[in-house]
């Protein structure tokens, strides 16, 4: 597609140049049909650009989140790394599993225990070490099961529609229960996504003079909890409009979805159903991660978007 | 300058043609030159447009802060409009002295007091009944001196500086003490500036279903206080990544200047060194509002650009 598509309405496109890894289900139709309607001029669900804000949840949204978040593969390594430093954790849970390759013991305290990794190794450097470190991990880091690139774990249908929306004039977030500055290394390169439109949790920082060197310290203390009733505060707090459009998978987003299903005129809100065992995984009202039960309730009841990810998309992985 | 001049060298333009409320000094060769220098396509400082990020303070920087933030004048008229729903002001503490018409002694308290009074006067409503009761206000309220609509208390040579800045691919952030929300119910208006580009101080907020509808409601908590050592902070929350030019007048924005001249490559620091006691005010190291002391010292010791505004700015308000 040209950038001179721009130009032209959605619907003066054909459709099957659009996103074409989107197979042409209801919710291909769904979202091309919202996109032409609040960019036609003149028209009555017309919406200025730089309204046209669309938010979209980072795990099992736009990359997968099985077995365990990505994220969590990276406190992991780092707890290895870190290890000779801290001998005390040979014998201190979480840590003792961690290291012995037991991570389903190591989670077995569940968010408590995951919240108490990720403190200990996402702090206690400057920003900048942090980054350096995420970088060099994201850039060899290869899934466990599948043996693919980490970032290459990402979805082809959602990386089309990103950048289907962007071209009709949208700006594109990710809203995301992930920390903001381990995204935000790679937001850009994975997404086209740029660091200032990430919003994610985050630990304390302090800003400080090191012999003289203004450095910005990440303190092991958790700051803010993007997730459920932390998104639209995350969105409110970060870019003080309310969006038009908004994309999640699991119940951690339903907070997101209502806020921006309660604003005036036209909306889109949409649930990735993980249907797909065979070219992904299958999950949602019983699952450890990612689950979505009052979500596909509330969908079925308001008519969102729900995609059918076996049926509705032709390739899943970039 | 028609839009064509972004292809353009900031050397090709006349340098009249450019800010013209500027006069030909030091400051305003300072600044060409800094972006003439990182826009400079092969150049040793060229900077790519999207890391082209410049942050500005704005009470004091972009408009007056004199004789009292003009946020406060905010609150105050706030403690009048909320009085008869608590007879318990007329014997309280600072809200007596406001509803008397005493500021001076409502603020003996000094920023205390100023905090209790921003607490009650901005919460306890939602998001969007705060942005219309500003919205309210800024389109009437006068500055109790001058007499002259809020509003247009904006410093003709920033809005040029603002617009240049743009214009040559650069992002314009404000970066205040102020409220967030208060800020972004103007900020594009005045400053072109977009709301998901405004960082400022902010009250705790809270997402909540009231009859089934989604709300934001502003809690009388203080939350982030974007000033001093919070500033950097701020910037890195938001925009994730180092400024590359920095505007301030007081030691409120020193932090945020050592962050910014930090960087590595090109960097411009400026503070606005307030002189001029007939066409706005003077005042910088004894003042009880917008104090300039530690930077003033530091902007010499540094060589950062000090803008003379009695000497380098041919007219002041818009």
């Amino acid at each position: 597609m040209s950038v001179k598509a721009e130009q032209r309405s959605v619907s003066e496109v054909s459709v099957i140049q659009i996103m074409p890894s989107w197979s042409s289900g209801p919710s291909k139709t769904a979202i091309l049909t919202f996109i032409d309607e609040v960019c036609k001029e003149g028209g009555e669900s017309y919406v200025r650009p730089e309204d046209r804000i669309a938010v979209f949840d980072n795990d099992g949204t736009l990359w997968a989140e099985q077995p365990i978040y990505f994220q969590a593969l990276y406190a992991f390594d780092r707890v290895k790394e870190m290890a000779p430093q801290h001998p005390e954790w040979k014998e201190r849970e979480p840590f003792r599993s961690v290291l012995a390759g037991d991570l389903k013991k190591a989670l077995s305290g569940g968010e408590k225990s995951l919240l108490e990794i990720v403190k200990v190794t996402h702090s206690g450097m400057t920003t900048e070490e942090f980054a350096a470190s995420v970088r060099k991990w994201i850039d060899s880091a290869k899934h466990p099961q599948t043996g693919v690139p980490i970032k290459e774990m990402v979805y082809q249908p959602m990386l089309e529609l990103l950048d289907t929306m962007r071209k009709w004039g949208f700006k594109t977030y990710i809203v995301s229960g992930g920390g903001i500055d381990f995204m935000r290394v790679f937001s850009e390169e994975v997404y086209g996504i740029p660091p200032e439109q990430v919003i994610g949790s985050s630990v304390e920082v302090k800003f400080e003079l090191r012999d003289g060197v203004p450095v910005i310290v990440r303190e092991p203390k958790v700051g803010f909890i993007d997730d459920k009733e932390g998104k639209p505060v995350g969105i409110h707090t970060h870019i003080g409009k309310r969006p038009i459009a908004a994309f999640g998978n699991s119940d951690g987003d339903l907070q997101m979805l209502q806020w921006t299903a309660a604003g005036d005129g036209k909306r889109l809100c949409v649930y990735i159903h993980h249907t797909d065992a065979e070219r992904e995984w299958a999950y949602d009202r019983d699952s450890h991660i990612g689950k979505l039960d009052k979500g596909l309730d509330e969908a079925k009841a308001k008519g969102w978007t729900v995609v059918d990810m076996k049926e509705e998309w032709n390739k899943i992985f970039k």
